[in-house]
């Protein structure tokens, strides 16, 4: 499990880290943590609540306890129960006392081992089109009173973007507290941040006798800062990331309500803390919830945020998760849960600046993030061949003072860090990679100019008597096209949780998205200088999530009577698959083609059009029961997800009524047809005739029937058929299309992605 | 001669050079360049302008011309003609050519070499207590259509500070213009920013074949871009040095129009070019003159301000200089004119702090002005008695990895340098010394603290386990105190151009005073980069200067018909003696005893106490004269000075009608009696009778007679005299004291300060 953030390197060496403990930690025979299933139909009547029986549950293994060799956990131990997003408990065992619990315990369901989670990462405002005058913010009225419950690192109270200038009362429901802690006093919530609450059971029985750096709900790491601050931060002028980006930071959400659970820790992150969280986050009353991070390599049993959602989606609490970062190859997504909204990263029309100025009088605007205002003025421009490559200080320290031209040699960041150590006076570094534009640490004056423009700086060092450059940094370019693009690092799919439906759903801007950061953290570099900064500019779908977590608050503020399912299909049915060119958006991580819905979903997310959708694809609680019951699952197996006897797997269907669609074929196919049946619902104003018109998937055929569907009011169902004929297709690529159902006036379009795909393994 | 400005150890080191070089140049027998006065009523019929009877004096001489050794300057050359200030020409003539001119041209009145001048540089409108709903802002509409000349060295037209928002059409009586030049086009002035002229004449001709970098009005040093801005900059939110001072950055007269007069070069500074530049003003139309510079060492009639601003003042023309920055040692004053305003500088109420947090919870204020918001964050704290001299940065690199504990051993700005060049951590100079705080340039995370903390700081780094620091950098504080101070470095009078009038006239806010900068120079280091800012944080008699500037043009605004003496005298007589603490100002410059006049003159500029003065000492341009007449000048040097035979040296007086008292005693004397004649206009609204109150200076005794003045209408002057009985002060130091005139009701108080004072020995 991991964060979904792709900035901080040493976020990624902690994974590893996470990954390599664990794995050694499984192995030993000691006591570790276990979250443990149970079905609560079946407690005993002599039990007051659920919290009693699980308690004696676990004493009762008491007498089998024995001393481990190292002493540290004598005995088996509760650490949580839980009851809202799942019947269960966590505790601290051997394996011998999980088996003794297994074989002897009524009700127990299921049970795995704790494990970690991955965390993924504000003009994005203006570039999704939010204003005051018209659309999902007046609609909404700017999502006052939707309480967002954010799942993550914790949260920096004291940030300008959770001031409450401007907030009305907290809404009566609301059960949620604010917990004191360290350094977090309960007076540190707000008609903003109504809620704070921290889950550190999980983290400290995996690490006995841990000293937690942070043992209260402040974040230490600012990813829950930046999540909750851009799904509903409040409006702070002047926000900047050194003099980048400058301008007024606001949540999507900006009336919406935050509340924290920090289930993350610096000593590690664990499922059980997560359910923990999520369990209480739903008790408390939350709307939505926004999760950036993701179990990779589970099934949906043993996915904590799986299990956890299930809950929530049965209360309409939807649940908005990123995708990862572990793109570009296919099958690399998590999260891809059928009832949460899994969303991919994108990039924004903005891009940072910076002028480089040659003595002859051509100027190139470049790409660059250093964090100050450099003064390059008139330097001598330096190119010498064997120093271009810019991989070694020492030689780089030898060059005459100056501007120093670097070619590309693939590996950018080694060469910033080079040039940083070796002081020169400033560098000009030649390359179009896409990655550097999505990361920002830029710890020395280096502008980043296109090999375009490359002859004619070098040819000006070569030839000119005394060469110089001028560099200007702290520029922001606004409406930068194309945009958006996907994300290189934006994982994709087919999900390996449940391949037969499209995920992830939409994309979002997930790349260097502005928004607040604890300030004892490095936020910059300047050569061996670390600086803070009161706002971050991060990268990852950890910061796409929180865009369409606050779109789902303003929509649940716009439509308190639509399921989890309509709100997701009306993002994703208004999802916008063109760029700013009105050309179809294009994959960074795949060379620049037409991205694939299997990277942006549906395509960029549209919040105004989502508010008015036309027509939804809706689905209840048996829904995904029945979807569940078509997979290769036990019946304890799915209640591990479902908690509840009450559904019946008499409906198995693999066939959701999803607003995509998605055919698999396997290497060895040669051709198939696969028909998908789907009801849509009229949430126009009344009676709406709709025609279909389709893109058809190369290599495919597409059909539907009826090819029209004229509804006479509002809130009628109405049901078709799709089928794809499917010939295999020489390449073997992804091929894709959709289906748009368009409304006779034009007013409404509803539009799904079509993808036929070669099949992953699931996990 | 030279800016009166302090941060920039660069323009000391020029003037320095500028001296050296000026010196040699005149040794040698080649051409240079001269002044030369001229009696225009003498001007022969034939010619029919002054311009072609100088021209034709000039080729007069063509015929003795003679080829110089180098053979740069073959011929006498006319570079200026100047008519509005003075009546005459700049040449470049060897010396026999001005012998032959002196001797053999009718009208000839003086003449005199070129030389070069010195310069002296936002919460100070605050500070100045200058508000949008009553005094002074208000009652002169803040200064609208009012016109301030600036003769500097250029400005930065781009510069935020002088967008015209909110201006109305240039008045119609503006003559001046927008002059093309390099990097200028005459779209670049505004409503604003009005005019920009340049006068490169003077400085080519000292240097022949000189390639100015920048020959146009623009700014290359920041100089000029701060003080105007000062003066008169419209409304820009946001600025800020580096984080430091944040806020809406505005000039004093923010309602003013700017017009621009470069007379400053980076290749030198002349008076040549200083007088083109104050002639062009006053035939322009400008309503206050502001320059920040001075010439040192010269008597009135060879100084180029004394000259222009004496024609400035007869048109109406207030021209407020810069005492210059030589102190805190007496008689280093320069601009001591007794027709200018002379402003020295002061403290501002503000402080730029960092905080110090050390592990065992002890928070300490201290002072920095690093220019970024360093990451320092429980690093280890580090004493160590060899090391803390920091002076040595081979000795610090190693030093263990943290906060650095430094002593002060007096050179706090070569500390501050071994400190960046040794990348440590951080450090903690221990020291109160107040020159720091008027300096600006803190290149790596450093944070001074009083000594009174030094103790307990040493103490924890000695004896705890593993001591810790923690910094914060950026911050301000507002309202500190005591302020204002006399700044250490503000030169002190007696003027030597005339001891008898108190030199200087006030004080106004000098240090770190925030304004426009221009952004290609370097306004901050960190480590070895240099960095750029829009906003500079400048220290020098140069900033306190536009302050002034700005408050006569406010005046000017507010009552179109006062004299330039009325204007100065409403300034002196209401300047507050006392500092925010209600004590009197105290002397950075002198062990922070009571302030005197010779530092400060009547004390801190009080702009809307100075809106309504209640009694005026006025002069005309005859009492001036009367002045001049009575002083060791002949004739010819008066007429420099006066340019017209139509003033009459009939009533010689040493004893000008002046806001203030000096009396000067020489070394052997051991008492004396002075009196002084003073009248006064009554410009309050009617009828009002006054008291007079003095504090005698210590060791004499101060009689006024009469001492009440019963007024009966308005405009009506009355008459006193005051003496001093002086017996001699055995420790031989300047004694002070004052003459308030009451009014009965206590609404106008009107205060002179008294000083008696060793002579100094004039230029």
């Amino acid at each position: 499990m991991g964060f979904d953030n792709v900035v901080h390197r040493l976020y990624l060496i902690f994974l590893a880290w996470i990954l390599f403990t664990l794995h050694f930690r499984s192995a030993s025979g000691e006591r570790s943590t276990y979250i443990i299933h149970m079905d609560k139909s079946l407690m005993p009547k002599a039990f007051a609540t659920h919290h009693h029986w699980y308690a004696s549950t676990v004493d009762s293994l008491m007498t089998a306890a024995s001393t481990a060799s190292n002493g540290v956990q004598s005995t088996p131990k509760l650490i949580y129960t839980y009851d809202h997003v799942l019947h269960g408990f966590c505790a601290v065992l051997s394996k011998g006392e999980l088996e003794k619990l297994r074989k002897s315990t009524a009700g127990f369901v299921s049970a795995y081992s704790d494990r970690t989670v991955t965390l993924d990462t504000t003009h994005t405002i203006e570039f999704l089109k939010l204003n005051q005058i018209s659309g999902l913010w007046p609609a909404s009225d700017f999502g006052k009173d939707v309480i967002v419950g954010v799942i993550d690192t914790g949260v920096w109270p004291e940030s300008a973007s959770f001031k409450d200038d401007g907030m009305t009362q907290i809404p009566a429901r609301w059960k949620g507290t604010c917990e004191e802690g360290q350094e977090f006093n309960s007076s540190m919530c707000n008609r903003k941040l109504i809620g704070a609450r921290y889950f550190n059971k999980g983290v400290i029985a995996a690490n006995p006798g841990v000293n937690l750096t942070m043992n209260s709900a402040r974040d230490t790491q600012g990813h829950g800062t930046h999540t909750s601050s851009t799904a509903a931060g409040n409006y702070v002028e002047g926000a900047s990331y050194f003099g980048y980006a400058k301008g007024t930071a606001r949540g999507v959400a900006p009336g919406a309500r935050v509340a924290m659970y920090k289930v993350v820790w610096d000593e590690g992150r664990y499922a059980s803390d997560v359910l923990a969280g999520m369990d209480q986050a739903v008790a408390d009353g939350v709307d939505v919830i926004s999760i950036s991070m993701g179990f990779d390599l589970v099934p949906l049993y043993k996915d904590p945020i799986a299990i956890a959602s299930f809950a929530a989606m049965e209360k309409g609490v939807l649940v908005s998760s990123s995708a990862g970062n572990e793109g570009p190859s296919l099958g690399t997504l998590h999260n891809g849960i059928p009832w949460v909204l899994t969303v991919a990263a994108g990039t924004i029309d903005r891009s940072f600046a910076g002028t480089l100025a040659l003595g002859n009088g051509l100027t190139i605007t470049g790409w660059t993030m250093f964090p100050a205002s450099a003064l390059v003025q008139d330097l001598p421009l330096v190119y010498n061949k064997t120093l271009s490559a810019c991989n070694s200080s020492a030689l780089l320290s030898g060059a005459p003072y100056g501007v120093i031209i670097c070619k590309d040699v693939g590996f950018i960041s080694d060469q910033l860090d080079q040039i940083a150590a070796s002081k020169v006076g400033a560098a000009i570094i030649i390359s179009d990679h896409p990655v550097l534009f999505e990361l920002g640490v830029v710890p020395w004056p280096v502008v980043v100019i296109s090999p375009k423009y490359a002859k004619a700086v070098i040819d000006y060092a070569k030839t000119a008597h005394k060469p110089t450059a001028t560099m200007k940094f702290q520029q922001t370019l606004q409406h930068t096209k194309p945009a958006p693009a996907v994300a290189l690092y934006t994982s994709r799919g087919p999900s390996r949780s449940y391949p037969g439906i499209l995920k992830p759903d939409v994309m979002a801007p997930g790349s260097l998205v502005l928004a607040s950061w604890i300030p004892n953290s490095e936020a910059a570099i300047i050569g061996s200088l670390s600086l803070s900064s009161d706002y971050n500019m991060v990268s990852g779908t950890s910061m796409a999530c929180p865009h369409a977590s606050g779109v789902a608050a303003l929509l649940r503020g716009a439509h308190p009577e639509w399921s989890v399912a309509a709100i997701r299909s009306a993002i994703v049915t208004t999802a916008n698959p063109y760029d700013n060119t009105f050309n179809n958006i294009r994959d960074n991580g795949l060379s620049f083609e037409i991205a694939s819905p299997l990277a942006m979903g549906a395509g960029q997310i549209d919040p105004n059009r989502a508010l008015d959708p036309g027509l939804i694809y809706d689905a209840t609680p048996q829904d995904y029961v029945n979807l569940l019951c078509s997979m290769n699952f036990t019946t304890k197996q799915i209640l591990t997800i479902t908690r509840s006897n009450t559904y019946t797997c008499s409906n198995p269907s693999p066939d959701l009524n999803y607003p995509s669609f998605i055919a698999l074929y396997n290497n060895k196919s040669t051709a198939f047809v696969q028909k998908f049946q789907r009801t849509v619902t009229n949430v126009g104003d009344g009676a709406a005739s709709y025609k279909a018109i389709v893109t058809a998937p190369k290599g495919s055929k597409v059909m539907v029937s009826p090819a029209t569907l004229a509804f006479e009011y509002k809130y009628e169902k109405l049901s078709y058929t799709l089928t794809i004929e499917y010939k295999s297709d020489k390449d073997g690529k992804v091929s894709f299309g959709s289906l748009t159902w368009i409304e006779d006036d034009g007013k409404h379009t509803v539009r799904s992605p079509i993808v036929v795909s070669e099949v992953v393994t699931p996990w």
